[in-house]
């Protein structure tokens, strides 16, 4: 995923500390370094991990809560009071945990997350040993964690404040939309981002609702919304973007907007799909995500967006040339880093960058024969095929065992939570 | 997937021989029966084997050889020059071993297959286990198997005499469609059906231009010509049926003729999707198919097709109550089964059946919490998750171990496949 899309067969990577010194042929490599640890990769993948650009992971406990039905009865009959019955910084930590060992597993190492209580979701990724752009939440009604916008902004500013220079963690404010959020509200936030140098995170333009309402009320896209706000920024990491015409991409491009597709969710709440190849036409930063596990997915699997990706673009544009495999494993590494704002760092398997490197098996029944790399990433291979995961240099899971979670202790948990979730809401639980 | 859709908690299931004999809450049926083997479900779901209702299994060989073109360029410029060359009997017999390899990890215990050489893959699939309802490929030009219409049917008469009264494969005549074969082929390999009591397979109204050509031609649908002809029968099993009018459906309803939706097809070739809330309003027996492995999909993973069947058809209805999970695992499981006419023998655990039955682990980071285990099949859990499958009384892989097929030996000669159709097409290889 450099430059050049270089494919090395029988390749060489050398890791020191949390960055990548060397890749190469194998011949070229094996004579310069003596590695202290080496990861024998014959018979796999070898690929820079995936970037999950915007979910909700403390949510992963609300997975499959209430499916099959209208967004907004799933929002306000189900999970608001669901949340405001549940969610506290223990439920986040749980849930967090839960989504970190889900995510590694199928081979995420960064994700791009907006939820209450960001702070814990900060600690228990770097725990975990994951990168992320962790964005706290600003709403204009009280939350589970800050009552209003004064203390919203507090709680950032400490959270900004925190992780600054921290080599894993990226924290962000996250004003939720336009429909939710006040101008103020945006603008506090985006100055808070500007202030810290912080990335800033949103949902743009993700129902038709949302769009037309701004027309109405403003005059104006949403995306045109936001520019007028002086918010479209470089910093900006804006999800779903469905409802983006010519001049809204325009703009995005310009203003080098990072901009996330979430095809499961664009399915699943029937909002409408977003316009990807006429945004990658445009210069678009775009990259994936999954959205969050509950409602809208309901995983965190990245390797299936990548698939979607390719295959809702076809049938949407009923071309099966419309978004390519290549295309979208760009969209899943080196443009997903760029859509985040990290493209310095992660996104491709060179010098310099930290090492974010994945292992997929091919000795799986799924995986063979392999034509064509690219073809096999996208429609073939799976999260589960994922064998060995390094972040920062750190190796995280070893030939498919997680090495910085308690995995049967969060199983555990997690089911705990069902029980009084269920409970909370007056439910049979399974 | 009885007819009250009865949910076990803390169920016990009583195999003899091939068939279920007893099935309820396990203090009902613990002291009944003195159990020679006992297989700890204990944390899993026990489910119905999966029905993959259309597929072509011995091209996994073709696994991505050319992807993101155009369904003409993939035919004629690369799949029939690629089978031309390469596809022969060991071929067909390699492709199904990897092909039952595959679908046995995800799930799959019967599956519904067009292909050549097809007596080869019925042989393997019953080494391998599986049941398969397997049709022998009638096309009007030279096959790589037979060249002519009578040798066509001198060697479908021969198969379907050679597995009368198996119990795991049931052989059948596939004319390919009406597009590749003329009105007296697919009354032949009809005739040729009802002789022996046998299925008919048949790709039906699977793209526009079949649709156009057909009412062009013969000024009706290609439904309806099915019809003319007298074929559209209770043993049909039309594979697709994209472009089916309300008229079209009501007759596929009432001629009980067997249907199978493909979502990852349908979006991967950009065909059109198959109306599903429809078909299944209409009464029609409608199950899910990955369609070949090769060009349309990738992978014989029937746990991705229930999910996106869902996802698919909301997003086309733009409504998320367009098909819900319960309605997708029907089609897997139940409805799949009317689909390939075998709903007496299986698709649900109820005693009398056969006994394909699998476990799929809820101890992974994605199975849990399960607050509704509809969305947890269809959105959450994984072919991956599957742990143990049995099919016909017979244990085929416990705990992801496979136990009729050598693995590593598929595995190596589908790797040795890819250079030699690499080769016979002048392409680099991976």
């Amino acid at each position: 995923m450099d430059a050049g899309r270089t494919i090395q067969h029988n390749g060489s990577l050398v890791i020191q500390g949390d960055s990548i010194v060397a890749v190469g042929p194998q011949a070229d490599i094996a004579g310069r370094y003596q590695a202290k640890q080496t990861i024998d990769a014959h018979g796999a993948l070898v690929l820079p991990g995936f970037i999950n650009g915007h979910t909700h992971v403390p949510m992963t406990l609300f997975r499959g809560l209430h499916d099959d039905v209208t967004l907004n009865d799933w929002l306000y009959k189900y999970i608001f009071p669901a949340e405001a019955k549940n969610v506290n910084e223990e439920f986040v930590r749980w849930g967090t945990r839960l989504a970190a060992a889900e995510q590694i597993r199928a081979g995420v190492t960064t994700f791009a997350d907006m939820y209450y209580f960001e702070d814990a979701v900060a600690e228990e990724t770097k725990k975990a040993g994951m990168r992320g752009v962790l964005g706290e939440t600003f709403i204009d009604f009280p939350a589970p964690d800050n009552k209003s916008e004064p203390e919203m902004l507090a709680y950032t500013e400490r959270f900004l404040k925190k992780w600054q220079g921290d080599p894993l963690i990226h924290a962000a404010p996250a004003p939720h939309s336009i429909y939710t959020c006040s101008k103020k509200t945006i603008q506090d936030a985006a100055a808070l981002a500007r202030k810290y140098n912080a990335p800033l995170l949103m949902h743009v333009s993700e129902m038709k609702k949302e769009w037309s309402d701004s027309e109405k009320e403003h005059g104006m896209s949403p995306v045109q919304y936001i520019e007028s706000m002086g918010v479209l920024q470089p910093n900006l990491i804006a999800a779903h973007c469905i409802f983006v015409d010519e001049a809204d991409r325009k703009l995005l491009a310009e203003r080098q907007v990072g901009c996330i597709h979430n095809p499961s969710s664009n399915m699943m709440i029937a909002s409408g799909v977003s316009p990807v190849p006429e945004m990658r036409a445009a210069g678009i930063a775009l990259g994936l995500g999954t959205d969050g596990p509950a409602g809208s997915n309901n995983d965190l699997d990245l390797m299936e967006e990548i698939d979607l990706a390719a295959k809702l673009a076809k049938i949407t544009k009923m071309d099966p040339l419309a978004l390519n495999a290549k295309a979208v494993v760009e969209m899943a590494t080196i443009d997903g880093a760029r859509a985040v704002h990290l493209e310095r760092e992660i996104g491709s398997l060179e010098p310099g960058k930290k090492a974010d490197v994945i292992l997929i098996s091919l000795d799986e029944p799924n995986a063979v024969p392999m034509y064509d790399v690219y073809a096999q990433i996208a429609y073939a291979l799976k999260g589960s095929d994922v064998e060995t995961v390094i972040i920062g240099g750190k190796v995280v899971m070893r030939d498919h065992k997680l090495l910085t979670i308690d995995e049967p202790r969060v199983l555990e948990k997690a089911r705990e939570y069902q029980k009084s979730v269920a409970a909370s809401l007056g439910m049979a639980t399974e």
